[in-house]
């Protein structure tokens, strides 16, 4: 059974002058899109609901930033998950 | 398209008194089970493959912690993916 | 010459049924006697200040959670930097 | 007292063209005049050793990456002790 979690990611472009915040509005534009609740934070964006719609959130939000120029992303995730 | 990519992943029971290498053997048996190249290090485990399959890899190996003893697990990424 | 920086931490007490929040209000007790803009999240603690203040606040918060029945400690850091 | 710790850092400079591994060099440097024991993996260097001197290498290992073209660093840290 899919619990509620707790998930943090923050998705950092590399190898390439784009700034972060570049990015940052591509993501809001897929966290608009999603239904689960969200709080953007200086340091990432944590979002609740069940972990299986997190998992699949994080895949979408890690690959939205890949572009011409943006060919390394690195992703980092904290999922807090109590059952 | 699906690159390749790098993930790192470190599964943390909470709330517990189980010892961390309790599951791990849980861990191992997922690993081996997957097509995927992996290295087990003192702080996670690193997995190679096409980011599609790490994603459902690391939802698999985040959900196997659970038990009737264990109630709460936080579980670390790092994805580094470049194409 | 140190600069401003941001730092997000988040501490996990393993191998003991202690719940987080009974430690972090020991966390708390040390954000209050320092000088530098904190938020906290639902996932960690959030950090403005020089980097230097912000390393040793870090080693603070990871030292403080240990106790007689917390013999284990995971701590996250994030550390993100602009000069 | 000061306990045993192993520490996992792995150190991302931002809006720079820079490749990681041209400042991995500069940390190859700082490890191999501590007298730690270190290892290092794809996704990191994994440290070991009193977790006041790890507090003091990560410090200088983030330090060590900014330059005229890395303004931006992101380092991120997590640390593994048991006492």
């Amino acid at each position: 059974m899919s619990g509620k979690a707790r998930m943090e990611i923050a998705v950092y472009p590399l190898c390439t002058t784009n700034t972060v915040s570049q990015e940052v509005s591509k993501i809001f534009d897929i966290l608009d899109t999603c239904n689960l609740t969200y709080q953007i934070t200086t340091m990432g964006t944590i979002i609740e609901g069940p972990y299986d719609e997190l998992f699949s959130l994080a895949r979408e939000l890690h690959e939205v930033v890949f572009s011409d120029t943006v060919k390394r992303v690195v992703t980092v995730i904290k999922l807090d998950d109590r059952r």
